[in-house]
């Protein structure tokens, strides 16, 4: 099967939060690639990985990393496939310097920017299911039928209170 | 024309901003309705606004609002559609509170979200159609071409440096 | 014997947070229900929950809530009853994100916001007393006695510094 | 008509924000009292006036103060009456040292924090009116029709989107 | 020997951090008397204790405290002996809003406002002997043989850099 | 007659933040020398000023800076008398940068910080005049008559309220 | 002669406050280029210019940017010259996104940061003609001799505080 | 060997970080002298070690420090060496008030900063290689050569992903 999803990540510490992505797009039986791609110390690779995303059938692409982030952001400047960054929790700053890192692109050039940490990663699974699933209805359905059952998770925990 | 994208906002006041987002749209050639939806407001239009969009035809979202921005986040909970957040700049904050408001969803609901101000707002145009991009060939092609025509300007723009 | 206060919170990992509202209404014999309800998992629980809230005949709501906090403002939005908003210390942002979310209401729905954390839920127990204290001479008499006791225990303390 | 709610700010200058609460009263029918009251420069009358505020009717304060802004929780420390902290937005740090300054209270004595400025000095008015509306029917009412009107106006303005 | 410096804490929590200023005093042979004084939950003993300082024979006071920090400037609204003001660090926002509630103060009621935390409670002992060292010749010559010794530690300390 | 106070800034571009203090120390007719004395640009008079300081029978200095803001922490260490840091407001970052810079001293060198700007300023000269005022009874009996001034004036302020 | 120094931005808007990077330059008589050079908008243009700069002859890269600012970072990661990083002021959140963006690179590549807006690129400037200078002693010279001048013009400011 | 660089900190206790910027220059085989050298507590011996350092010899210093960070602008202040400035991480603010310290110089005195902790004492010993390899064919060499093992390691790191 085609890989419709890339996850890349500036370094292999970034996985801890990154796998929680790939861990929905498993769920929602959706294939994707995972790979290390570093902004700054493979410079080449980014580049080229990110010419060559279209026509390898890849249709969304989401990048995770941290401090000053730039790997979303220049990735997103070499396509214009939707690119979804991962704001990866920094250790001095805690993530605010890779939010700011990433959504605070000029006018040109968009990042899809989800929240910082485990949490982002897990809703960037999701929102590159989401994008599929504008055109892939059984993608679409098995998106309703998590939010549902995350629903019912929610009406039972009530009652675990105490 | 059946229209692909919806445009809400949380304030009449938050068109000067969003306005941007529709250019973008317009220059594009995507049809798009716009609509101010408040979610503190108008917090019922909001939800039906939200469970009625799939079965409109609109396939991305796009929302902006300002301070305690509750607008993305909100018709993104009732929604598997993908739904773009823009943080309005609010008068105290400078748009911190937007930004950390839309962007910093739980996992299980994501916001895309883009940058503060106009030039997300001109982002969130850009990634709808760039969303829009990964089925419609021709879209993808206009997002190209706009590419490039941003390259030359900027390339052209060095000579004006005095 | 009839709630007249309820305690909701986005996510049963905030009980550990919320605990200490109830707590503190207990203490003050006020009788509550508690309930996890979630402005982005249970959207339509949640404005059943709000509209029903006044005719059941509660008079105040706690509503606690971490990150992009929409729980206490989206209540807000759909009644008329206070709102005491407690923001939830996040995991990346320390609640700043969380207490931004939830005080910058745009004019028109208030949220009564208490401080961060252990503190904050703490607090809210004592303002939803204030609130029915202000028609509740018995409540009132009872919040009285126990600044009294907090005052005598901070006296004493001060015979602790070693 | 015995006054249900006090106004009191800092400073004089306050008041450009202030006036946005008691606007709101006027417009509920809510008779209040208005005062400059300063936690620095008039400490013993500040005192005083949370100490007889029980006692001469008041039932909800609302208190706006900037910067270092210590009357909300010095007032709320003498009272056991609902108080309301108003964040006045400051020169240099734009409200941010007023929020957490009234905002970060310890556990024993809350205030009902509302957004900086102008926003959150209107709904200050409103949460006083909907403190009071926990037991008069009318005030309840009239808020209610406040909210339906607030809601008109977004619909309508929807269509001044150009 | 009369009591020069009095050092008071909102909480015995705080002691933690203010038996720095404490150890300092003891090292520079100042007495000094220490209490746990609440703005919040003792409000009438602090302005006792504000009004009757001076007259007791207090020159300075170090007061320590955190969160919406409302202790050091609420004793120099009830007096004009120098007031040094310690911001505890709290426990979701580190210390900031202890900061900005202590040192954002209105022209008319200064606070001698130190760091967050031990470095400042130490530096408060240091100023408060600096203040007396403007007319006691022994104290400002402990102080300068203190800095001395500190800087005979640190020339020592380069040695240990392995 | 001999000078007591110094006022020190890191630039002219400072005094119209400094003369606030100045105006204080005018006002209760405490003689002071002023001077522009900058860190970076004048390091060595900077020096020069702290050691000479006591001997030439300086009892306070109060000094100004803006961003990286070093001079009153470097005046500080080469002295042991008082040192009041005025953060001066800062271009991009309002002031924040001068206010850390400032009060985050380590442990051994303290500084007597303020608030950021005019304020800060006008409280610099009233914590000068509170430390001469520890052993001047005269000064001390300058400073209660301004509080008292001070409170006549907010009292009167109440009725312009409109 | 040949130019040892690049001054690059990522867009013309930056020009108002790399100019004053250039004027140091030209006032050191230190020979230059300057160009518009977009890590988003023109990438390939990017990492061409920074393979070619050591072979062109350019010793230091100056590279001024606003915002999610990357340029400084990716022409780091593309040439082991030294390149300065100046954050350009933003119009949200004034160039706090820019400096995080800039200065917090990951270990391996670094950016030589300096201060936000006009400071910055004037230091800049001057950061380059010291790391000439380094072994060019005619550069090293004229850098002293600014210095007195800047010394000089500070000692006789101090005449004008009026 | 003559040593062209020095590694100077405000504390022993910012070894913890510096070490990383010796490693570096070990590992590049560049001599280098390191020393505790304090802004604040050994002023004198600052003001000297910033005046003979051009005439050991000496091309580049790299300086770090925490919270009130004025090491390296004031040795920056003393020579017109390229100074490298590390914000060590501190305790309260995270390191935020180090960086905030160390960056924000005025026009007049440059410090080339880096990122706050490890990385940025890292990146600062590249920097300092850097800033020799404008000159230094041979340490020019060895960095070409030290990103090249970097690139490999990150190519071969995603075959670790699991």
């Amino acid at each position: 099967m085609e890989e419709k999803v890339a996850v890349i990540m500036g370094s292999k510490s970034d996985w801890e939060t990154m796998k929680h992505a790939c861990a929905v797009l498993d769920e929602l039986e959706i294939s994707y690639e995972k790979k290390v791609v570093s902004a700054h110390r493979t410079p080449d690779l980014m580049f080229i990985f990110a010419e060559e995303a279209r026509e390898k059938g890849i249709k969304v692409i989401i990048a995770g990393a941290g401090g000053a982030a730039h790997l979303p952001g220049m990735v997103a400047a070499k396509t214009t496939l939707p690119v979804i960054g991962v704001p990866v929790q920094s250790r001095a700053l805690n993530g605010l310097d890779s939010l700011l890192s990433i959504v605070q692109m000029p006018g040109g050039v968009p990042v899809a920017t989800v929240a910082i940490g485990k949490a982002g990663a897990t809703n960037a699974g999701l929102l590159a299911a989401q994008i599929l699933g504008t055109n892939d209805l059984e993608i679409a359905a098995r998106l309703d039928k998590k939010r549902t059952q995350t629903m019912q998770e929610v009406l039972e925990s009530s009652d675990e209170l105490v």
